[in-house]
């Protein structure tokens, strides 16, 4: 075993990639730290996405980073080396690491749909991924309906479809160029099909609202997008299969998707610790016994969130490619170890960033100290999905007890906007 | 035992005044109630002081309400009661609930003094207590001293005193007319002098900055104070003894200008709750079982928060009035059970409001949502004194190993701002 | 306000007795104190009942504590007070003052009846009060089926009826004189009715078996009770309604029987954090960071677990002797806070004495140990009914949405135990 | 990379070894796995060491599964495959499997001894492991002194030792044939010399006391052993160094002796779990909602404490045959993610355990469930050294701080049975 592969072996922790792509990758990220420190409170407070830096990351590639070489990107295909370098951006600014995640997440399903998909997914794969390799396009996704829509496809009449209603929490969408809409089919009998037309922001009827006021990830560019009947291909539509399916073989797709958020938290953790240790050492007046604890506390549960979600993401990535059992088993092989995960980097994260706050005292509660901005920054953890916290509950303790349930998030927020209410 | 006596009996939780003076004061609060929730989330963004909230408060008696009846005010005497009317106000808002506490503890600790005070401060308390009956005076401290500052009184060369520094955290200060500024008497030998100067707003030197800026308790107003060799006379000085001599029954004070402010923070995880179990009765699709046992832990960590400040507040008022005995005992037995509550207070109401933005989902994650403002304001708690959290270890784990300490906050701060750094 | 009742206003945090009855009950508790700490682990590690102890109860009057003084009891009427003096014993033993809690709440439970109850109830209440008070009468309850039985009574064919059946975890048996069983009567359509048949140990068709051997509690004689057609005249049964009634009014009575309990385990938690203070405090190396820590927050838990209790034992108390209002509303009035409180301190003391087993360190490991004995008794809390921790979520968070459940556990054990397995 | 090696890279969570080697352990510890699960309560009410089991180890050549292949073992390398298979057994009896531990890891050191140490410790280490792998030689620690006891090496006048004093909490001590006795060498000046002299059961002066009673654990024969002038020659004497030497490249031996052992805490916190686990499965009651959420929390803390774990097995094992760089630093980069992961283990395994408790209900709080067992079994961990949780933080946070103290827990004992108490 080389040196290298020893190394590799303890690499666990997301402290460094496991392939040389990954490091090409961190070694480009490590380039615009000084900026993205330099800018992250500002932007969190007044709100603003920072345009600049997302033009310098497409200037250096890193727009497509995890687009495959063979089509211009740097060729990152493990989500164990995109968490590290979501780590590493959001110690600097978690709202803009939440933004990236949206991009390079992307390539990565779309290198799933160019390698795997039916041939006009292919197609339409390769051209998005060509285009973010340059640093052209950028690539939302649109998930959660805003409340009271619900956001459906209608046939147009000529073979083409129709989209309208309104999502909501769409990140980086300031700069997107396209958005990956999950939308319904709905069918004359049955509670219809899952769909996402693909959408260019130019298109008519699409309005992108400059709306996002959160509590925290301020930075982020999370906006609501309204469609008004935008016209979109049937060529531009992947098909997600029936509502209520209960295929837990999207599972694994909603891994991908999602599962290298976890190094947000956990470098938006990393930050408060530093600061928060930084203070304490630098204090005359000594350590007292409280913080002391808190400090060895804070570093136990941050190795611990940290080796959970670097765990699940090696699980990830070995499942990834292997297309050749049960893929309903594989689903939910990737999708369990990641909720294992993200329920212990949610919690723990949020654990550290408050004590690193009581660490620090009364200095930390001003509205402009990062301590104060992490605080509202990792709260944002909890709701994302697959799973929130309380959904989370219900798929793993279903897991545990072989329980018959729609693991499907979409499928089953699909049924509820279709419910009575 | 009248039906009233054993209804108060048990009154623990904070859901009702034990006194007549206590349901007045109440009751008039209550009538601010609807005026005061429609302000809140707009001046939390804008960080704006609610002045004619204030206003309102001192046309009806309230800024006078621990004022004696003696004395034009309405007499409530208990800090239970004036704990309870704090969990009403915060329920509305915390920041408005903070700043009121400023006056109200105020009007406790003038009392005392003015019963059991020197002769001129028994003649300063009754004017300014007269003065806040009638709306007229608003009283704030000043107790930390801002980072590098050290506030200062020295002599003016004919018996008179100059007080120069800056205080930080003062709450209430847009609207105070007065200033109770903790004051270091440096001496040619030893540490020095603890000294309270009462300090007119409108004294030459003194300045009023504009600068609250914090992560929460955003409409307190909560600003520095800038004292430029301001003029006080010898008779408008409250002594506080000699740094580091270590006499506990300064606790007692301490305990009586703190302690009520533990109704603000059950406050706030009460509205919290209020607003998540709404939420979660209203939903269509079920309480899933996640929401069902952070409700039952939601509620009886609100009933304990809730019945550990009570027992803290009963047990200082019943030791507040009894000069009898050994006054540093009578300090450390009011201190311990405040403090005891105080830790139990700020971990559980955090965590109350933390649970409760989970129940909610993604919804609370705006910055404009009323669970996301608590969030924000229940992390004040910790940081207040006496104790920080970290403070508060040290000063506990010392009553319990019998450990010789200086237990008073504002000595081990004047020590330690004389220390080389 | 008398120095007296001001000192009670205070009492929440279960140091002290509230009435004169409540003393002197708790000065003759004391006296056996010293013999009970001797003995305590003798009996845990041997699982023996300390026969002797009891005995002396009887000797002094302590078994007829709760029994009105008119019937020649010692008269204490307080659940507060009650629970005092189980504080008092489980610092010296928590098995102990498990099973006199047993007689001391069926003295509380049998002056209602004698003071409420129908005619022949009234009668039967009499006449073992009355017993109870000369220590003749030792009278345990009979709770829990043991697994796959079912007590029932059937009708004798004269009038009278016949009780078969098995009942589990019997606290006090080795000493008891009748029980209290909770039987079924099956009718010929519903789910039958809820009755409780007193039984005298000389019964025919009764055995008590020698069958405890506890995780702990180990001396608190906690065994089954065989009933084989014993023979019971129908004036020796209590109804307790139909099955499936929803009567939230019985959940008054189920509070009486069980508040006081939490009484032991704070006194558990408060005789393991003494030990481990005292421990601390002798060692010559100092005190490190993490014990100060553990102490500190260890005296806030256990401040929050007394007050919590105290304060729904005053609460129970005061609701107690009301029977003027809707009784099913007194009922869920007196059963809420006992859960919020019950559920704080299950939590909370199992939290106490394992922090102090960490502070103490490997000497506490010894299964001789008081420390390593009080780790297995505090843990039998959170199984106490009503509720274990399981269905007090069910209980409290049904009561925050409003939802429509039964609320009787004896009633829906007994739905349970009908339906198909 | 192959297959075999991209399972390997997803293998941070225990459930598999990493090496062929180890896939042989295993393979050859579950034949005994119905056995031992036989035995396990019957032993644990008696304190029983499982002689007849390590007999059958013995002869299946696992007493030598870690020495090397030339010396006859199983030549098992890995740390990481140790604690699998420790994880494996204490899922049957957590006794056997931290008495199985004491020669697994010895196994461990003294390969490093053979390749590594002077000249007569690579004759005596060779001996030893020969004699190991045969299944003749048992071999204990005996590290920790009994109260009072300091226990020494003196010269006995022509070139030898002689060995007075007392250990305890030897565990696997009953079929122990040699001891690694840790010692101090008194100087004439200065705080004197660490030394373990290895001394075979037989020696005159040795004393196998029978007097273990754990709280749990009570089958890994954790006895004390008396030394009365034991003769022991210089050659089987390991020199530790000075005492107060403040070497961290001690850390390294140390993590290697102890990390394994958190496989122990990870196989009884899953071994709790798939008990109630199942049992809620089979309820036919339904699932109550606190179930669901207890199930779910659980399983995500069993995964982050066996990924914290098996990170830091994985970082251990990567550093372990690495002596080219600094050692001191080394040992640090060894302790510091054990210390994080055994932090974490040691709180999450025994929250796992209370919370199957729990989750199953009283019929676990009987003496002989599995459940009982495991609650008793689990609290043993935060007691082991290297370091105790109240040492864990003193080590950690000094890390973090960068603080100049003594990291090796001998010597600081040492340095403390000298200081006056």
């Amino acid at each position: 075993m080389s040196t290298e592969t020893v190394h590799s072996w303890a690499a666990v922790d997301l402290r460094a990639p496991i392939t040389p792509e990954g490091r090409t990758m961190v070694g480009l990220l490590t380039g615009f730290d000084s900026r993205i420190r330099d800018e992250a409170g500002g932007n969190d407070r007044a709100g603003t996405f920072p345009v600049e830096t997302f033009e310098g990351f497409a200037k250096t590639g890193l727009m497509g980073a995890t687009v495959p070489k063979e089509l211009g990107g740097l060729g990152v295909g493990k989500m164990y080396d995109v968490a590290v370098g979501l780590v590493a951006l959001a110690e600097a600014d978690a709202s803009t690491a939440l933004a990236l995640h949206v991009q390079l997440s992307r390539g990565l399903t779309l290198t799933y749909e160019w390698r795997h998909g039916p041939a006009h997914v292919r197609e339409l794969a390769e051209r998005l991924l060509r285009s973010m390799a340059t640093g052209e396009a950028a690539v939302c996704g649109g998930l959660k309906d805003a409340p009271g829509a619900v956001t459906e496809l209608t046939p147009d009449g000529s073979g083409g479809w129709l989209l309208s209603g309104r999502k909501t929490l769409v990140s980086m969408a300031p700069i997107a160029t396209h958005f990956f809409v999950h939308a319904l089919k709905r069918a004359e009998e049955g509670p219809g099909t899952l769909a996402v037309p693909v959408v260019h922001r130019d298109t008519p009827g699409l309005t992108v609202l400059d709306n996002w006021d959160g509590l925290g990830m301020r930075a982020s560019g999370t906006l609501d997008i309204v469609f008004d009947r935008c016209p979109v291909p049937a060529t531009d539509i992947l098909d997600r299969g029936e509502v209520g399916a209960r295929r837990d073989a999207v599972l694994a797709g909603q891994t991908v998707s999602s599962i290298t958020m976890l190094g947000i938290y956990a470098g938006a953790a990393q930050a408060a610790r530093d600061i928060a240790v930084g203070i304490c050492a630098r204090r005359s007046s000594g350590v007292p016994a409280a913080a002391r604890t808190l400090i060895a506390e804070t570093d136990a549960r941050l190795y611990a969130l940290r080796t959970a979600a670097g765990a699940a993401l090696l699980n990830a990535d070995a499942l990834s490619d292997d297309l050749t059992g049960d893929l309903d088993e594989r689903g939910r092989r990737m999708m369990t170890p990641f909720q294992y995960a993200k329920m212990t980097v949610n919690e723990l994260s949020m654990r550290v960033v408050n004590d690193c706050l009581t660490m620090v005292g009364g200095l930390s509660y001003s509205g402009d100290h990062p301590l104060a901005r992490l605080y509202r920054d990792v709260r944002a953890g909890s709701f994302m999905q697959p799973y929130s916290y309380v959904d989370g509950v219900d798929y793993l303790s279903g897991q545990a007890l072989d329980l018959d349930q729609d693991n499907d998030y979409m499928s089953v927020r699909a049924l509820r906007s279709q419910a009575p209410s």
